[in-house]
C-alpha cells in the first residue's frame, strides 16, 4: 500500500518530528484555563420543536472564553439518564445551520450531544477578542502575533468550556463524555482532551492545526494557507514570520499531543492535500496515550465511509 | 430572488414543455410491469452487527428484474411494529459501501428503511441485461438503441420490485410507504411513485433523468454528457440520435409525472448545473397529485441543508 | 465596440435601476457622522527613512470610528507647501506592507498623500467591533444583519475620518483634497465624497460595493460571492436574507452616489468580473454631480494602463 | 536529455519490477483459449461502398469469446494477393464511428487490415460477460473481483480470435501478421502477441493496462484511476483490495511480456501521464524476444509525429 | 437540434451580416496578385524514401509572395498521370514536423497532393515581411497597422502561388485542382478560391479568419483572443483598433466569400468555441457559388469523423 | 526557512551547474559587438506632454542592431544635470503601452532613464531579422537554429546600443548609469552588464533566459515551454534540439554571468515557476563580480514589495 504523496506509510508510522514547544509552553496554557475559570460557567438551553421522536433537541448559548456568547446545539434521549455525552466540534468553514441534524443523529444512537459553534463562523457564536493588527482573509491569522491574542485561544478555551457545561448538564453522565470532530473539530477534540480532564475519548477525523512548520511547506493551497498568505502580506519583515510561528507553536496539536490521557481513535487519508498525513501523524506519533489509527489509502480531506463502522464502534464501546 | 442561470424562477414556475410522449407510453410500462410479475417476488434479509441500539440491520439480496441479483440494505426498528417504511434510492455514481450509515438514521427515526444498490453500480447488484451495442462509460448509454434493453428499464423495475418488498417485509405498514432519494435516487422515486400503487408519499432531491431533450442542451458535462458523448461516437448516423431521444422519451421524469398519484415534495437548487432547475420544474410542472416544491436560490446540486427540516417533518407527517 | 459579457455599453449608459435607500437612509448615515465626531481627532506621524529625495514619508497612526486605531503612510513634498491632499485607499485584500511606494510616487508628483490601512485587512488597523453573529470568511458578511454593526460602516467613517486629518495636516491644502482608490478603494473615496465635504475631486478606478442585488446574481465567484456564501449557510432562516440586503442597502454606492457632490472620475473595464460594469454604471448614473467614465473594452479587474495619463491629467488639473 | 517527471531515462532502461503472477497465471490462459476454441470460427464480411479506389471494405461481424456478437472493420487491397495483414486495436474509449478510414489508410499502403470494436466500447461489439458485481463507470473494474469474469479476459481473448480470423481470410496472407495498436491498443497488442502464436511482429505506442501496482499510485486521474474509485467505493473491506490486485496480475502486460516471441517495437513519450514511461519500460523490459523502443522527450499520451516514419518502415521491413 | 452556444442553427443559416469590405477591397487584392506576379514561378522538388509503395514523396521549396522561401510537401502517385491535385493548408500552429503522412494518405487515393507550410510558423517557410511595429504573440497581430503589411497577405498569395506551382507539375491536372484544409487551412483554402482561378473545389473544416468582429467579442479565449490581446496592449490609443480592424477587412473570410467561383463544401461544429458557427456561417451565407454545409451539433474544433465520408465522396465526385 | 519546490535554499545557494560555453563563446559575443558598431549611434527625442511636474518625458526612437528601428522612452529630470542614468527593460510579453508611468517614477526620484522596447515585442520597435525557419508562436524559438539569427543575438545587442545612447544624451553622467529590469528584462540588464562596459550596477529580479537546460525540464508551462513546443514540431529529427541547446548557451544569463564586472542586486521568489530558483541561483552563483541576492519564501514571478525598499536604496547608494 503505497501513495504518491507526502510520505510512504512505513515512514509516516515512525515520523516524529522534534516538538517546538516553547519553555512556558505547559504555564501558558495554566494561565489560560486560569482566565477561563474566571468567566461564570452559564448557558441556557431553548427547546425547539424538532422533528424527530425519542429526542430532545435545544439551542445551546453558553458564555465562553472572554465573556463572549457562543451558540450550538444540545440534544439528549427522552429516555432515563443519565446519558453519555459527546461534545463535538466543527470543520474550519464548516459551519451552517443545518448541523443539528448531525447532532440528532448521535442523540437517536443514545447519547447528550453538545455542538459548538466556533466563535465567528457561524450562528450567534461571538469572536469578541479584537486582534492587534490586520490579518489575511479567515480566522488562521487572526491575532498571529501575540499567543494571547491569537483566535485560537479563544476557541481552545471555548472548547473546554463546552466540555464542562456538557458534563454539568442533568442527565449527562458526566464521567462517560467524549469529544469528537472533523479536521478543525479534531483539533478541538484534541485540544479539550490535552487540557481538560473530562473527555474520556476522542474520536477525530484529519485532525487540522497540527505541525505547522510542516504544513505551511507543503500545503500552501488550502487553509493552512492563510499562513502563507499573512508572510506574504508582511514580506518586509522577517521578524513577523518568526513572531507567527512562535505563537503557533503553543496551538499546535503536535505540542499539545503529549498531555492528552483519554484513548484516542483518528483517521487520515493518504491523499488529503489540506492535513497532510505527515501532520496528522506527527502529532499522533506524540501522543504517550493508548491510541489507535486507521489509514485509507484512496481517500482526502473528505467523508470516509470505510471509518464510520469503527468510529460508532468506538464510541459505544468507550460510552454505551 | 433572482439567479443568472438557466430560467429565472418566474418562468421556471409556469414552464411546461410539451410532453414528448410516443403512442405506446402506456402500453410499454404495462408490459414492463407485466415482464416484472413474472418473477418471483423473493429476498432474504441476512443481519449484520451494526453499532447503534434499537434497531436490526440487514443485508438484503433480492430477485429483480430479469431474474437478477440486487442488493441493498434493510433496517427496522426493534420496538413493536408495524412500522412506516422508507424506499431509499441513491445518486448516480454515488452508491459507496458506507451508505447502510443512512438507513441506520432513517430507522432510528422510527422507519423501516429499504435501501436498493441500482444494478451494476455497487456491491452485489447485478445488471445482467446484455446491452445490443457499444456504449460509452457509464449506464446512461447502455442499451440506449431500443427502450427494450435500456439499461433504466431494469432499473425502473427493480425499483418498483423493491417497493413490493419492503411492502412485504414482516413488520412493515404496507400502507405507509414513502419512496426518498436524490438525483438518479430522486427520478427512482418518482418513477416507482408513478408505476407503482404502493407509495402514499415522494420525498425527492433535485432529480435527473428528466427532460432530456433540454438537457443535453444545457448540461454537457455532467452526467446528461454521456448523451452528448454517445452522440459524438456516432456522429455519422443522425438516425442514432432520433432513436435514442425516442427510447428516452419513455423513461423522461416528465413524461411519467401524470401518473403520479401520491404527494410529492421535492427540491431543487437554483444554481444547480447537473440537474438544471427547468429539468425538475419540467417534471414537477406536469404533475397532476397533490405537490410541494423547495427552491433554494444559492444552491446546486449539493446537499442543501435547509431542506432537511421541511424533508424530515413531510415524513414524520405522512408516515408517523 | 460590444462585448459579449453583462450589457452592451449603449444599455450600460442608460442603466439606471430603482435605488434601493430605505426612509432612513439619509438619518443612518448622520448619525454615523454624529458618532465618528465623538471620537477626538487624533493622530500620529512617524517619519520612517524613505529611499527617495523630496519627499518626507511617515507612518501614519490616527483613531478611527468607535475610537480604534487605524494605521497606514502619509508622504508630503519637502518644498515649502500648501500642497494639494490626496487620500488613497486601497483595494480589498490588497493591502500589503509595500504600499508606501505607491504614496511616494503621488508625494514625488507633488501632493501630500494619505493612504489608510483598512481596519483588520493589514498593518495595525485594528478592527474592534464586534460583530454580533458568525459570518464567513472575509470582511463582507461581518456584521451583516445589522446595519449599526457591519463592518463597512466602520471603515466609510473611518474614511471620513483620514480625510479630516488630512485636512488638517500642517503644509497640506484642505481646499485641494482628492480622494482615490482602486475597487474596495474606489468605494471608499466615493463613500468619502458622499459623507464629507472636504473631497473637491474623486477618482476611483472600478468601484466596489456597488448594486449589490444585481452582484450576488452575476458575480458569485469574486469578493461579492462572500455574500452568496452566507446566504448558503444560513439557507433554513430566508429572513436572513432579507435582513442581510436591507444593511447592504445602507452601503450600497448607488444609493449614496446621489449625495456626491465633487467632480467624478471612474473607470471601468468592459469584461470586469469582479465589478461588472452594470454595478459601476448603477452607481455613475446616479450621481448628480459633474461626472466622467472611461470605459475600456478589452479590460477586466486589473491595472488599465491607458486610463492612468487621464487620471494624472485630472488630478493635475483640480489640484496642481 | 532529462524530464521532471516519473523516472529518469537512465532508470527506465533499468527497471526491472519483480513480476506479480500468481503461481497459476499460465495455467489461466491455457485455460481461457481453451474456451475460446470451444467457440467456432465464424465471422461475416459485409462490403460497404467506401469512397477510395484501390480497396475494398467491409463491416466485419465475428463471433468473439463467450459467443458473443463482435463487430469491425477489414480492409484489404483490390490487387491480386497474398497480402500481409495488420490487426489493429484501439485505445481505451477512442472507439468512434470514424475508425474505417484508419484502416483504409493502412489497406491503401498494401496491408489487409482488421480493426476491432472493444466489446461494449463502441458499434455492435457486444459484452455479454454479466459482472459478478458493481463497478466504477466505464470497464477497468467490470468484474475486478474474479480473474473468469474480468471484463479484459473476454477482450484479450476477442483479440486472439480476431487473429484467427485475419489468419484464415482469404486474400491474406496468414504468415505476416502483425498487431498494432495504441494505449490500450497496445495492450491488447501485446496480448495476442503474448497469447497467440499468429503475429509475427507488435508495433506499439505507450501500451496500456502494464505494472497495475505502480500506475495506481502515480496516476489516479487518468483511465487507472477507475481502479483507485473502485477502492474507494469499497473502503470497508481491504481484502476487495487485495482479491483485486491478484485479479489484475492476470492482465498486467508486465506479466505476458515474457511470453511474446515475435519482434517489438513500442514507442513512449517521457511525459505521459495516462501510461507513465515506468509502467511501459517495465513491460519492455521484462520482454525477452528482439525489442525495440523509440523514446520522445517531449510528448505525453498522443499522436507523435515523429514515431510514424519508423513505424510505417518497420511495418513495411517486417511484412510487405 | 438545439445547442446552447452562439446563435440556434435555424439563426445561423439565416445570418448574413453587413460585409466590411473598404471601397478598394477588389483593387487591393488585384495589386497584390500583380505583386505575386512579379515573383518567378519557381520551386524545387527534392525526393525522399517515404515508407509506402506506390506513391512518390518529395520536400518542396518554392518562391513566395516578397521572394521568400516556402517549404511543404508534395507526392503524387506512381502511376501514370495526368493526377488530379489537392492543395492542403495547415491550421493555426497546427504544422509540425509529420504532416507528409497526411500528404501520403491523399496520394494514396490517386491524388497529387502539394502541403504548403505557412511562412513563420514551420519547416523552412520564411516569413520575410518586416513588420512595422510590435505585435502580441503568434501571427494574427503582426503587421496589423497595414494592410499592405499584414502577415496574411503574404500568405494569402503564397497559397495562390502554391495553386499555380502545383497546376505546373507535370504530371498533374491542373483542370481538377482543389483546396482543402482545416481552421486556418480552411480560411487559405477559401481564400484561394477566391483569389485564384485554379480551383475547381474547396472542401473545408471550420474555416478560421472570419467575421473577425464578432470573432473578437465572442472568443477572446482562442487564436482570434491575439486581436484582444493587441488591443490590451495600446489601450490608449483608441485609433489602433480602429485601424487594425480595417486591416482584418481585406482579409475576412466573409468578405472574400463573394469572390468564389467553385464549388463549397465546408463543415461547422455547433459547440466551436476557436471558430465559432456564427463565423463560418456569416462567410459561407455570403457565398455565391455552388456550395453545402455539414453541421455537427456535438463537435467543436476537433476532427469530426462524420464528416470524414462526405469529404472524401465529394473530392472524389469532383476530381476522379 | 523551507519550501516544497525546485531546491532547498541551502542547495540553491551553492548550486554551480557546469557552464556550457562553446568554444567560440567570446569571440562570438566580440563579433556581434564589432557588427553593432558597425551600426552609427543615431537617435532622436520626440517631447510628449506627460502629466508631471519636474520632469521631461521624451518618445525615444533610436538605430539597434541591424539598423532597425527601435523605440521606447526617455525621461529626464527638470533641474540642471548630470544625472545618473537608469536603462530599464521589460518583461517578456509585458511591454504594454503604459509603461512610460514607470519611467516617470523613476524621473521623479531624480534618475535620466531610458525604457527600450524589445524588437517585435511592442510599440514601433521593428525585429528586422529574418529568421530562417519556421518557429513556436513567440519569440523564444526564432531564429533559434542560428546563434547568428537567434532573436535574442539583436535583442542583446539593441541593449547594449541602448547603453551607449543613453551614456550619450546631454544631461546624462555616463559614469553613473545603472541596468534594471524584471525577468526578460533581468536577462537583458545582466546581458548588457556582461557586454558593455558602461553600467555600474545591475538590479535584476528573477532574470529569465538562465541555465536552460534545467529550465526546459522544470518549467514547460511558461515561457521557457516554448522551447519544448519547438522540440515537439520538431520530433523526428533529434539534431534540431542538439542544435537549438547549441544557440542557447550562447545566451544563457549562467554562460554570460563570470564577464560582468559591475555590482549586482537580484530578487528571487523561492515559489517562482516561470523562472525557478535554480535557474536564478545558476547564474548568480556563477558571477564573479560583488554581488547580493534577496531571497523571499513567500513570492513567485510576480511584484514582490519586499525587495523595492531594498532596489530603491541600491540604487541610491550607487548612482545619487
Amino acid at each position: 500500500m503505497n501513495q504518491p504523496y507526502d510520505m510512504p506509510l512505513s515512514e509516516l508510522k515512525e515520523y516524529l518530528p522534534a516538538l517546538t514547544r516553547e519553555k512556558d509552553f505547559n504555564a501558558f496554557w495554566e494561565n489560560s484555563l486560569s482566565e477561563l475559570e474566571s468567566v461564570p460557567l452559564e448557558y441556557s438551553l431553548d427547546p425547539i420543536d424538532y422533528p424527530a421522536k425519542g429526542i430532545k433537541m435545544y439551542k445551546l448559548s453558553f458564555k465562553g472564553f472572554n465573556n463572549s456568547h457562543i451558540s450550538g446545539w444540545f440534544a439528549i434521549p427522552q429516555t432515563q439518564g443519565p446519558h453519555p455525552g459527546i461534545l463535538h466540534f466543527h470543520g474550519y468553514n464548516w459551519a451552517f445551520d443545518g448541523r443539528h441534524h448531525d447532532v440528532a443523529n448521535y442523540a437517536l444512537r443514545g447519547y447528550a450531544v453538545l455542538f459548538m459553534f466556533c466563535r465567528g463562523q457561524q450562528g450567534d457564536s461571538i469572536d469578541n477578542v479584537v486582534s492587534t493588527h490586520g490579518h489575511s482573509t479567515g480566522w488562521m491569522t487572526k491575532g498571529l502575533l501575540s499567543p494571547e491574542k491569537y483566535y485560537y485561544r479563544a476557541v481552545y478555551m471555548d472548547a473546554v468550556r463546552a466540555a464542562e457545561i456538557l458534563a454539568s448538564i442533568e442527565g449527562v453522565n458526566k464521567d462517560k463524555i467524549a469529544v469528537v470532530g472533523e479536521s478543525q473539530g479534531g483539533a478541538l477534540a484534541l485540544a479539550t482532551a490535552a487540557l481538560s480532564p473530562i473527555p474520556v475519548l476522542s474520536v477525530t477525523e484529519y485532525p487540522f492545526l497540527s505541525h505547522f512548520n510542516r504544513a505551511i511547506d507543503i500545503c500552501p493551497e488550502g487553509p493552512y494557507g492563510e499562513l502563507n498568505e499573512f508572510f506574504r502580506r508582511n514580506s518586509a519583515d522577517p521578524q513577523i514570520e518568526i513572531e507567527a510561528k512562535k505563537t503557533l507553536s503553543y496551538f499546535d496539536m503536535m505540542n499539545l499531543a503529549p498531555n492528552i490521557k483519554c484513548h484516542c481513535l483518528t483517521s487520515i487519508g493518504l491523499v488529503d492535500t489540506i492535513t497532510p498525513p505527515s501532520t496528522v501523524f506527527a502529532a499522533f506519533n506524540h501522543m504517550k496515550c493508548s491510541k489507535e489509527i486507521s489509514v485509507f489509502r484512496y481517500f482526502g480531506h473528505e467523508y470516509i465511509p470505510g471509518f464510520l463502522d469503527k468510529k460508532l464502534k468506538t464510541l459505544m464501546e468507550f460510552l454505551l
